[in-house]
């Protein structure tokens, strides 16, 4: 007899990723990718789902013990419903546990992406034998996942852990969230790009606009698309501006940092997403401000490290998700 | 033979108020207020502290089964030492527990007074069965309590909760303890105050300085001395400056409580402490703002409501320490 199948996906509002785990492993004896197509709406999404984890299952569907699904914004992980994920058109209220276990007749799961990536760094990661853990990922959005005393921290109604959407700047401008000066809005990929975006059509923005332009030329593209790495090879490349807007997006991460450390005092942050491997040009910043700001005590306690499983995190954690977290989401 | 007596001691920068407990019960069998005279430094607070809770403990001393002592300022409840107490002069790195104990020859526990507050209100008052709730206290100093799965979140070092020292102005002023733009800063009473005694200085402030000396031929005092309270009596007045301050005070506290709501997912949180008392022209404004910014699930799941315990909560808190708290305490 064989070990015990786990299946983890992460839906995302581009692809699709399954990965199948042989008993409590984080490498994968499978792998699947297709993409959401979100927008042909949420049955459509569903059926792709159903197909990539059994495609992930290959004959061990029988042998899968179950299925962790990983997905973007406010869910409830106990009742199993996404409220409303930002990312895909359709999906409110929506019973996903139910839908998926109808189709798969296996126990499915659900979880908040960044909850379970969050999982996935603390068991298998950068964060081992760690009890009081924050995860910050900063890549198109901010999200974070909160670990106290060695649980996921979920919330009265699962949502806990929003920290992108801590606001840093009371009286600056409205998130999409519906909040004021979110983190999310000044630091994310999203951010970046944004501020670059709003530099170009102004006169201080012509250095940029030229550095951008060349690379377009280079890169066969059709529409000049200024994203945040667009702006981190310009400031790379010397140019003032983009240097000017990768720093203020990392001393707002730094003042966020500093928020975190005082509400939790934890013993590790773990920083992932695709804006941190930008590398030095933001994280000096971003450590300087909590050097400067952050109270003594739980700053000197508090290490501050890179997340180990990149873009994996979530699908390890959707994996786990059933032997870690069996009775919290069975019971709530 | 009688039930165990407990004590429970609130050490602040003016006065040292120790309380006698029989049993789990919230209401004093004995109360003592003393000054705590912290400028002569941190060997006479320690003999006036020794003093207060032998007079409370009256001929129970033997029978005394702990003594809990909420002091403010980062310190470390599993150890027993107080890193830092900003009201008290010396308080540097002093082993509280230890030099107590000593002097007393019963156990003694020490906790941060936000928390300990926080365990007062979850134990005998606003929070009673809940446990996922936020303290938040608001008065000369903005402090917090979490609690998590029903128990204190103390994080790595015990200084966690430090709510007031969240930025939410991440461009603005330095605050006491060194970041910029927190919560304190701006809506504390010092804070408040802060706010008026500069606008006096100016020609907008004109109207609310007249209505400051009026009061002050009133109340027999010599010296023109804006607090939060003037502010507040001049706001009721109709000064539309005093309106503004206090406004601008109150939306500040509401943009924390959406970072709270959107951290921590809470299902409720207490507010407390003199700010709070000023009451719908509060009020209002910092629950309309949370109205508008939080996400709507967490925000709809979470009940805002008023501390029940008033300025004892603290020395109620530091009463049920032992019997709630000990097996933490001790083991950290």
């Amino acid at each position: 007899m064989s070990a015990p199948q786990y299946i983890g996906v992460d839906v995302g509002g581009t692809s699709i990723r399954a990965a199948r785990f042989a008993g409590h492993s984080h490498v994968p004896v499978a792998k699947t990718k297709v993409p959401t197509q979100a927008a042909k709406g949420a049955e459509v999404v569903l059926q792709r789902l159903e197909a990539a984890i059994r495609q992930t299952a290959g004959h061990e569907l029988d042998n899968v013990a179950g299925v962790g699904i990983a997905a973007a914004g406010p869910l409830n992980p106990h009742t199993g419903v996404v409220l409303n994920a930002p990312n895909l058109p359709g999906w409110q209220n929506l019973p996903l546990k139910q839908l998926m276990e109808d189709r798969l007749h296996r126990p499915v799961f659900i979880g908040n992406d960044a909850n379970l990536a969050a999982l996935g760094e603390w068991k298998f990661g950068a964060a081992r034998d760690h009890q009081d853990v924050l995860y910050l990922t900063i890549s198109t959005g901010i999200g974070g996942g909160v670990i106290i005393d060695g649980k996921i921290v979920e919330g009265a109604k699962g949502t806990a852990g929003e920290l992108g959407h801590m606001t840093i700047d009371w009286r600056g401008e409205r998130c999409n969230c519906g909040n004021i000066g979110c983190l999310e809005y000044i630091a994310s990929g999203t951010g970046i790009a944004r501020a670059a975006n709003e530099a170009i059509r102004s006169a201080e923005g012509i250095e940029l606009l030229a550095f951008a332009r060349t690379l377009l030329e280079h890169s066969g593209e059709e529409e000049l698309q200024i994203d945040a790495q667009t702006v981190a090879l310009a400031a790379e490349a010397g140019v003032p501006l983009a240097r000017a807007i990768i720093q203020n997006a990392a001393e707002a991460i730094g003042a966020g940092l500093v928020n975190i450390i005082h509400c939790f005092n934890p013993e590790m942050i773990i920083l992932g997403g695709g804006v941190i491997q930008m590398g030095p040009m933001l994280m000096e910043p971003a450590l300087r401000v909590v050097q400067e700001r952050a109270m003594k005590v739980p700053r000197e306690s508090v290490r501050i490290v890179q997340a180990q499983l990149g873009a994996n995190a979530g699908l390890i954690g959707a994996g786990a998700l059933i032997y870690y977290y069996n009775d919290a989401y069975i019971s709530g």
